[in-house]
């Protein structure tokens, strides 16, 4: 394995008249079941995938059988894996959710911060209300945890690295990696965060991709997540997110996901594909032009399509409609 | 001169759970009036300076004599070196002085963007009014420039290449660099920004830091230009902001200035010293880390400083107040 910045290679460059004025350097992979299948920059570049990975965080939802005793239905899994908007949905959704097990706001370890919804922002602005831990991006994804604490009967502390579920997600990120994790950190929502190679990622998001159902609770649980994504592209990010806007983009074929410090991952089935990407500097802009640019690569998303045009070579304009610039595809990277 | 990739040095590094997470790579430069004294990466690497460079662009507006002619004082020659916040401060200043001017708000050509100063922000969300020019954060820089517009009885499209204003601030560029401009460009507030040597924009800072008056036209402007910013900390940026913050902390000792796209730069005038400094991918949490540890290591910024902890090597805490990561000058930048 190698630290995130060895042999990182250009991804995205940002022009301004004539001049190249940024650069942003990065990592891709892609892996069917059987390993890499094309890489740029160092696959074992070793990263946090933080919020990317929240399918495999969700795992121990479906596989200890939590999700079927409670009820769970798909638009549940879809919002386990969100890092949402904090709008009126996802915030309703996550209350109602935690209420219907019997317990409140307050066994969240989430921790609260403003939602990036305007409508909800400015409402709760204007109501001098201050947000909630159900605001938190990560409230489905601790929803879920919740359900699992619960169906196991273990602590209220659910986010301790010795906690049975992190402990079970753990095991999981080393299966599906298929490696020892490199590290354990602490992430924006207090879950723990594990390092892993961006290999390992890629692979973990091919077998996603080839899951089947009826293959043993591993299978059915990647099959599940895996089209609960997908089919509810507004519950996993949010109204002009670029996880949102790209799944719908897609059709409900594949899911794909952003993480913090820019991560980006896709699991595409019809081809039995994963991929995992890395920006070295944390530039969403780069991540979020990169992974447009392999999809339409992979031949899965439309490069007209005006999603795409958001995030593959933007031109940028000014307060004025000037166009000022453009991020564009690095050529090593096309 | 070398594209701003080439020789690119990290400069900080993200760090969590005791592994690499990210890496900003950057350049940075020290000049006294002689030359360079200090680099780290390519002094050569060519930049925009982006609004990094205000001071500059303000030379005109006193070497023309508009400010001397309207009486402006040094609050608004702070004011046209700003970056602001848009708060209530800020936009009831500009809009003073446009109306001094006797022209109005559409006269400007910055264009309207939300404010960053959270307070106007929610006021105008719940008056449900929209923001206007005078809240740009560049509305003082234009407010210098439609002075000088008015004052050489030049044509109302100030912004554009072949004004005599824009005419006046490319050669003002080119002298204090003491080279020839590499290109131009668009900013986000539609005026040109020419692009220059790292070097080059040291160079001038270097400049402002030894000039004195009594002088020649040239050196009074950058006399009087460092002593308004470093004076009215509060006017160049805001509240919590970087500029303000720093420049607060070396007790009006120092006049510094952020650019878009992680630019920052400083003028030292009781050292004789100017420093310019990029990174490559625009982060601004490593710029504004970068210009805080050459601040501390040039003698002029205290350490220990709560304004200094927040941006050089700032522990990361997450939205429960636990420690996740931590920002720290790469080991061959300290």
């Amino acid at each position: 394995m190698a630290d995130v910045n060895q042999g990182a290679v250009p991804v995205a460059e940002l022009w301004r008249g004539g001049v190249l004025e940024g650069v942003h350097l990065g990592h891709a992979v892609i892996c069917d079941a059987n390993g890499v299948v094309e890489a740029w920059g160092n696959p074992q570049a070793v990263i946090f995938p933080r919020s990317s990975c929240k399918m495999v965080q969700a795992l121990p939802l479906l596989e200890s059988g939590a999700a079927a005793a409670r009820g769970l239905t798909q638009a549940h899994l879809a919002l386990s894996c969100a890092s949402h908007q904090g709008a009126a949905l996802h915030v309703e959704m996550a209350g109602r959710w935690i209420k219907d097990l019997g317990l409140g706001e307050e066994d969240l370890r989430c921790g609260a911060h403003d939602p990036a919804d305007r409508d909800e922002r400015d409402r709760l602005i204007c109501a001098h209300e201050v947000p909630c831990q159900l605001h938190n991006n990560c409230s489905g994804k601790h929803s879920g945890f919740l359900t699992v604490t619960q169906h196991l009967k273990a602590g209220p502390e659910y986010v301790e690295l010795d906690h049975p579920l992190q402990r079970a997600i753990l095991a999981a990120t080393e299966e599906v990696a298929g490696e020892s994790v490199a590290g354990a950190g602490i992430d924006g929502c207090s879950a723990p965060n594990f390092a892993v190679s961006l290999e390992g990622l890629a692979r973990s998001m091919a077998l996603f991709a080839v899951a089947r159902e009826g293959y043993g609770a591993r299978q059915d649980a990647m099959f599940q997540l895996t089209r609960a994504m997908a089919a509810y592209p507004e519950l996993v990010a949010g109204e002009g997110r670029a996880c949102t806007e790209l799944m719908r983009a897609m059709g409900g074929k594949v899911a794909i996901k952003t993480g913090a410090e820019a991560v980006f991952v896709a699991i595409i089935p019809e081809k039995g594909l994963g991929i995992a990407l890395k920006i070295v500097d944390g530039g969403t802009r780069a991540s979020e032009a990169a992974i447009a640019h392999l999809l339409v690569r992979a031949g899965v998303l439309e490069a007209g399509h005006p999603a795409t045009l958001k995030r593959l070579n933007p031109v940028q304009k000014n307060w004025r409609g000037i166009e000022t610039g453009q991020l564009r595809i690095a050529a090593g990277f096309a």
